[in-house]
């Protein structure tokens, strides 16, 4: 999950300086966002700051953050010609902001953590390029599907090229794993998920993992279907809290490591609480080299600094012990 | 899912007239509304026209429903002495206008299809009580529950036992099947679901199964616990898109009926898309009798009259095939 946020109040003032589009813009900036939590926490690892709708930007969508509104894309995709006027630049020039992030990052990190990239799946992207933002029950995009295959997968096919591009130059950068984010596939059946979004998302996850790094594929909501997320591709499959670790790990096979998979909402608890669960996941991974403790989903923006502090310490002693 | 709704001219014709609530409250216009699907598809049981805050409002919740926005609860629920000031007056009373409709709506179907009452499940209403309304993601909900478990429980306790009243009631009334919509179930994981859920809705399910009429359990985003919801209880367990029929009855064991699963946005497509996923539901059931076709959630607004029709009528070809 992005670790930066504004549950830290070091986020909170350069956010009263700068907006979000600026932050991820100005490398320089950027850096400091990722550092921020290496600094406060004893964090196993970094993942740059950045957002996943950058490269819907490159392509030629025009994206606007409103606060606590969430994005909005002013010229969402609808139509064959749309997708038709899609642009795949090279990501070495359209997102040089986020590579050059990256090559900052490294430098500063100086081998102490490594450093994770990441980017938005082509499912997760084209809803947002479809609805025009962020939605609950993503129907525009499932009707476009429905109704016009062949725009749906000519979308799909130009989002993966440049998502795997893209994924391609952040591990020239300097990128040491690479997490791909699909969102919103829990909105999708299995069948639907195996015929309309599979086939790209394992394009883009073969394309980062031929690359060398550890490759992490993310969902949320997929606790139906996540048989079908660990073939589709990824050395790492992370699951939400809507399914048992251990059982997840039984459906998957032990050949793929996890990561997760606590309810961000446990750390708005009290600290009993957020001790006997996180600990009831370490449990449940049994100590296995291939967990990764991670939270289901982002970090709630009320959630308080010393909460975070003390699950990083929980977490740490639970897995030496 | 509640079949009457925007979808259809003659529901919109009412709504022109009268707001939701004077539907519901009205139990000739809860007839009118339960009868006008049955008028116009072929379908093969009714659902009381009704919604599942009304016991929350005979507890002494303020609701109030704005179109286009859902419904807004006034004096939302956040601490102890809140949950200690909630009534529990005698379903036969205070919910009289939806035992009457039930009344009605029998006399009217004249043994045509049976008629299903309906109420939500302790944990949804919670939420709703809790948020003051929809919430996408219930976080003030879990923050109730890890932070106070004595005040969530003697809410849960609450809510169950007014709950399992109505149920009855209805039974007493004229439902011929019960259903027990617990729509927010999946934003828990299964340990929460476990502690702080599972025995209320055991309760609920119970008292409802002990009338003798069978009893649906649904639910959405649970594919990763469906095991539990079945084991939770309930004749039948509903299951949403999420996840694959045959593999769901593996899952929770054939001596449990199904209730499923077409995406709600599957109406939105070309016949042709509708008809292929609706019969790959059916191979899935493999033509069990216990299987009950559904949508795995509410229709949506703008389904077309014609494809609902189209789907009743696949189904049925598909089913007696």
């Amino acid at each position: 999950m992005r670790q930066a946020g504004r549950y830290m109040e070091a986020y909170r003032r350069l956010r009263e300086r700068y907006t979000m589009v600026q932050l991820v813009k100005t490398p320089e900036l950027a850096v400091e966002v990722t550092l921020q939590p290496i600094r406060a926490f004893d964090l196993d690892a970094a993942i740059i700051y950045s957002d996943i709708l950058p490269p819907l930007e490159a392509m030629g969508l025009q994206v606007e953050f409103i606060d606590g509104e969430g994005p909005i894309i002013c010229n969402p995709l609808r139509r064959q010609t749309d997708v038709e006027a899609l642009r795949e630049p090279d990501p070495r020039e359209s997102l040089h902001f986020v590579l050059q992030a990256i090559r900052l990052a490294r430098r500063e990190l100086d081998g102490h953590v490594p450093l994770i990239g990441f980017a938005g799946a082509p499912f997760t992207l084209a809803t947002y390029a479809i609805e025009g933002g962020s939605a609950r029950n993503p129907i525009l995009t499932k009707a476009l599907m429905y109704r016009e295959p062949q725009t749906w997968h000519t979308l799909m096919e130009r989002l993966a090229r440049f998502i795997g591009h893209y994924l391609q130059a952040q591990v020239e950068a300097g990128a040491q794993a690479l997490q791909l984010f699909d969102s919103w596939a829990g909105a999708l059946s299995p069948s639907d998920y195996e015929y309309f979004v599979a086939p790209y998302s394992r394009y883009v996850l073969q394309t980062a993992q031929a690359t060398g790094v550890p490759v992490i594929h993310f969902s949320t909501g997929t606790g139906g279907m996540i048989e079908q997320i660990a073939t589709t591709g990824g050395n790492v499959i992370a699951v939400d809290w809507r399914v048992q670790l251990d059982e997840a790990w039984q459906r998957i096979g032990y050949t793929h490591a996890i990561q997760g998979n606590l309810d961000p909402a446990v750390l708005l608890g009290p600290p009993e609480e957020l001790a006997r669960q996180a600990i009831g996941i370490l449990k449940q991974a049994g100590n296995r080299p291939g967990h990764i403790f991670n939270l289901g989903h982002g970090i709630l923006p009320q959630t308080s600094f010393e909460a975070v502090a003390y699950l990083v310490d929980v977490v740490h002693r639970g897995s030496r012990r």
